[in-house]
């Protein structure tokens, strides 16, 4: 079961912390950092002249387009990248991580990522696997802002191989970069969880707007519209990459979905008016206990 | 098909109102009339303490308890009931309309509306059937805002009956009320296109919150759950009335967003990144169209 815990409040002036793609979520990372945290920001990308903008812009110290420099100094080293290319790049840059340091993730599955990695790792090289819950439906540095962990939850599902000190590296990144409680599970219970909380509104919403293809819903449109479909704006390509490699707990969270869904449809089609209403309150008594 | 036109402009001023029922929506129509439009306001609810309160906090002129008393002196009758209660209302009340007025109601289905009523109307009463989409996830007077309309939608369905002059009236009180566009569209197509904008996503937010009745899903949460879990905490006998009585065409949307999960599922199960992604991408494209 999760442990809920408050991020710490050590901060992490003074820290060299790398930044592994200077996309959304990288890019975000980086304009927390620098809302005065004391941290140096690194940041490695493949386009000098872009890293050369955000450098002049102050949003970070120094950019590399090496991996191996990139990461050489690093304190913290924060890997920003799609599922695979997070295993890729910590695999294939193993040799250049700053002995003593820490290198987590912000992937999305967690078992794949755990047991990707921790065969691989230095001894002297700790990894911790994270998932910040915070996002847009957006790709891309142009959207990204430095408010986007403001009171989010900070998921670390940690191994047997992980210290104190590295844990506690963890949560005072989480802290310094505004979020409001450290969330520590195993990384099946992560999978199975996000599959609920993440991936299935995400299939959702793309299955929601596919329907009206061919229908202008937007004269008829209001919050409940907007709601279930914002988040079809989607990064295809990433979520696609996360969804298989999550197959079996979302098609279960989906199986479960179209079976309550069919049988608010028996209800509806039987006219029973009292029981819908029942089911109904139901729902609505589940999420008022959970605003 | 739809067309969508402007609210008129010239206001409601020296008109008298009268709201049937002083809930979330009705609480919000008197709130919104008395932000300057120069409206008298009646009110008509079963508590005469509560509308004195109401009165005596200057959301309405007068409140009435009989409903006769209500609207006998009103230009403009806003019947703010369920479904079935509005049918009923104004037929019971026929006899007691002002000469010459309108009639309009704010239920979310409209063919049952229409055909209920119809047949009743006396010949010097004009019913405008009327469906402003704006709304919150809660019921009643207390969570009732003056802003609630501002830049909504507001449907009219109007029939063989319907004047120049009675849409005018209507689309003055949009207008008044801050709407940004009126809809004129056929009851059927309303209802049709309501069970996907609306209807459709509250169903979908009950069968997904009851999926994680035994797990918190809280500590893994964000944005996307929020969204498609928000209206969940639904008004439940008011939903299945309107669920009950646009079963055809919500089931019908039911069925397709199913057979959309359905294929999202086999794409995930045959773990095919790219068919996944090539969907992905036509829902996100379908999505930027319609932000």
């Amino acid at each position: 079961m999760a442990v809920i815990e408050k991020p710490s409040a050590g901060g992490v002036a003074g820290l060299t912390i790398s930044i592994i793609g200077l996309g959304l979520m990288g890019g975000s990372f980086a304009k927390a950092l620098k809302r005065g945290t004391g941290a140096r920001v690194l940041a490695c990308g493949r386009n000098a002249m872009f890293l050369e903008s955000v450098r002049a812009s102050g949003v970070i110290d120094l950019g590399f387009t090496s991996p191996a420099e990139a990461v050489a100094d690093a304190d913290l080293t924060v890997v920003c990248l799609y599922p695979d290319d997070t295993v890729k790049f910590i695999r294939d840059n193993m040799p250049h991580f700053k002995p003593g340091s820490v290198v987590t993730d912000i992937a999305g599955v967690k078992r794949r990522i755990v047991d990707g990695l921790l065969p691989h790792m230095r001894e002297d090289v700790e990894f911790v696997p994270g998932h910040p819950m915070a996002g847009r439906e957006r790709a891309g540095y142009q959207y990204s802002v430095e408010t986007l962990f403001d009171r989010c939850n900070y998921i670390l599902t940690p191994h047997e191989r992980n210290t104190v000190s590295g844990l506690e590296l963890m949560k005072r990144f989480a802290g310094a970069l505004g979020a409001v409680s450290i969330v520590r599970a195993e990384p099946d219970e992560h999978d199975e969880m996000i599959a609920y909380t993440s991936q299935l509104p995400h299939a959702l919403a793309v299955a929601y707007v596919l329907v009206a293809a061919e229908r202008d819903p937007l004269p008829f449109s209001a919050g409940s519209y907007r709601d279930v479909s914002r988040v079809a704006a989607i990064n295809a390509r990433m979520w696609a990459e996360l969804f298989v490699e999550n197959a079996d707990a979302l098609a279960a969270e989906m199986q479960k979905l179209s079976a309550g869904m069919a049988r608010i449809a028996t209800l509806i089609r039987a006219g029973d008016r009292d029981a819908l209403a029942e089911m109904l309150s139901e729902a609505a008594a589940l999420k008022e206990e959970r605003l």
